[in-house]
């Protein structure tokens, strides 16, 4: 019962304070943004003490380094933190666009604009930086916020929240349009998460495990993003050397991300040239690389691993790969429809026709020709911001730039008309 | 067990018979529906048949006249049935369309394409027809159909699935592209809701009990309709006579339906000269009325009841009405946004600036300037079809058209890009 009420007071407060923000001009959003980057460069002693605080206890906790490193804040971070924001302003406000729009014979006017959805939720882990880039997204497409970071982050939190909320202030905005939640209790999120009624969307910012867990509790519609098993089918009709120089880049110059791939298809009539090379430069890059036996047969002595039946559908997130022969690019397309996570998936070929298969038949949300996964990005689209790339149907599919956190509503304009 | 394992093979026939819809141009789909249409008239006998087992346990069941009257098919509406594939027929293929796209400074061409969203639950109620109309919506837009209709009309849901399974046949597509389901136990429908890994959206065809249910159990995206507490707002610049029609076309004109008026709003300035005449009409019209003090005091005599809190959030669905008398625009649009159900709201002003207000700051998915209320549909927007009235903000708002069941896709093409 604490936590339900707590949960409330977050979701009535949002709700409330939501319609000045869903009217604000893009000047006056701009305008808080701008008082954020002011206040960030001036507040850099009171931000980084409260970080030192997080720090410490951190160290006290048993954080691993890596963690610790996760959650630092330095000058430099606190610089990007500052760009980020300034990105965010520059781009276009989304908010009033007219997406279409007709008249009916009944002389009945309709279009669709764009508005903000209202109240986001965004629910994330260790990364401080993520209020700041969290807040600046839903300011600029004037969405009020819910935000809930890392336990470990609480006190850097606290510190970056002041500083939206005096920007907010400064402007003349409720100060509850952005609220960074105090409680670092577990059980109040899936309170939250019982709020349809006045939280509009949930988008979580973390791993699997936190994705699943807002899956399991959330009655909030959710722009989410689950796994990314990837995948780059090497066609019979390939350039080989690009299909080399993409799988290496695909899977080993960032292999911790959604985007890199985990399995490498090749047609068989390219294995016998392909394969030896390609695991030689994937081995150079430290590539630990799993292999059907038809791979292991034709790389022999190359210290392929046996790839299980488990491993088709394992995102690695890590420098590890799976190979496996095919027989055809039916083959290819059923077995990345049915192992992959229908993410991003690329094909390698200067034949059109395979070209124009593999675009019609992979269902995924970005489906690449003659390109390495890795673009697969809200930036690397040219979106300017990425809340997410999200392995949902609905809403927004693939890299979500602003727009993702916006709905239209239909404005209907007639002189009396009536129904008959 | 036994209805997981149901669930289960509904799913997973549903999933693998998706591709081939998938891939299906616009021609083989229209087959598809010119063969329903044929077929649907050459079996109208058996069709009838069934209809008639239907009714007869119906009668034996107890049901109502206007349950009875809901199930009954003859020939008119068989005819209409025809009718309504033939529209759909008539509309454009929505699938393939190029939403827009761009080219990267690095030379990657990217566009956002329309596919079919897959797999698509629909669940309705008693009406037979709907079997019909949803398989011809989701055949169109290229998504596989699981259509769970009423256990009371479950002999005409499957005569109705024949013929759909025969034109599928017909047109060489697998026959569980559209499947009707034949267990009537309600305890199937939660362990469909758990299958989001085959189906892709739940649309709920029924009442807000229905509803009501799939939200508390679905696992799966939907497309739903809540409730509609649709308001007039009578503004103080109103055109009297032409709020007056207004008011008893969106009350009268079909009150059990989502978009009739629930709640009439006055400002004060026009109350005394426009209730005593609109109370008049809307007793003419057989509406009872319900009202605050002022109305009340205004109509005194003229059999108006008092308005409770509880009305002020109530669908009627019914010729009932309840009317406030507010004391400006900010009071009616915070009345709106605070009882309403983001549904449709319209004002009737002549004042500019007053419009301009209520377009902006009311949050429904339809907003209206001196129009009926019961114009909120897809056939009146011109969408051709209607798969439903949204509640929700995301993927869909308002009236849903064929777009609404289906997603895009990010094509990304290239000659050899890496990322760096």
């Amino acid at each position: 019962m604490k936590f339900h009420a707590e949960a409330m007071t977050l979701g009535t407060a949002a709700r409330e304070a939501s319609p000045a923000l869903m009217r604000a001009g893009g000047g006056l959003k701009n305008a808080v943004l701008a008082s954020i980057c002011t206040r960030l460069k001036k507040q850099v002693k009171s931000i980084m003490a409260a970080n030192k605080k997080d720090l410490v206890a951190g160290k006290k906790a048993g954080l691993s380094s890596a963690m610790l490193d996760r959650l630092k804040i330095d000058n430099a971070r606190l610089d990007k933190m500052v760009q980020g924001v300034q990105q965010v302003m520059a781009l276009p406000d989304p908010i009033g666009n007219v997406l279409d729009g007709w008249t009916r014979p009944n002389g009945l006017r309709l279009s669709r604009v764009r508005v903000p959805l209202g109240v986001v939720l965004i629910i994330f882990e260790s990364r401080p930086n993520v209020t700041i880039d969290a807040a600046a997204l839903c300011l600029k497409s004037g969405n009020a916020a819910i935000l809930r970071g890392g336990k470990e982050a609480i006190h850097t939190n606290l510190a970056l929240g002041k500083v939206i909320s005096e920007a907010l202030a400064e402007c003349g905005l409720p100060k509850d349009t952005v609220q960074v939640v105090k409680t670092t209790d577990r059980a109040l999120v899936p309170e939250l998460l019982k709020l349809n009624r006045y939280i509009d969307v949930v988008v979580p910012r973390g791993g699997k495990g936190l994705v699943q867990v807002i899956m399991d509790h959330s009655t909030i519609p959710m722009i989410k993003h689950l796994d990314g098993i990837c995948h780059v089918y090497v066609d019979r009709a390939a350039d080989l050397t690009m299909a080399q120089t993409i799988a290496v880049n695909a899977k080993a110059q960032r292999p911790g991300v959604c985007n890199a791939m985990e399995t490498l298809l090749v047609h068989e009539s390219v294995a016998k040239e392909f394969l030896p090379a390609v695991v030689k430069a994937l081995k150079a890059a430290k590539v630990e690389v799993r292999g059907d036996e038809t791979v292991r047969a034709v790389c022999k002595g190359k210290g392929v691993k046996p790839a299980s039946a488990e491993d088709w559908g394992t995102e690695y997130l890590d420098l590890v790969l799976s190979i496996g022969v095919v027989k055809s690019i039916d083959q290819a397309i059923s077995h990345i429809n049915t192992y992959g996570s229908h993410h991003t998936d690329a094909i390698i070929t200067r034949d059109v026709e395979a070209a124009d298969r593999f675009k019609r038949e992979i269902d995924s949300s970005s489906v690449m020709v003659n390109a390495s996964t890795r673009f697969s990005d809200g930036f690397e689209y040219g979106l300017g911001a990425e809340i997410g790339i999200s392995t949902d149907k609905i809403h927004a599919r693939g890299p979500v730039g602003l727009e993702g956190l916006t709905t239209y509503k239909w404005i209907v304009e007639g002189e009396g008309q009536i129904r008959s």
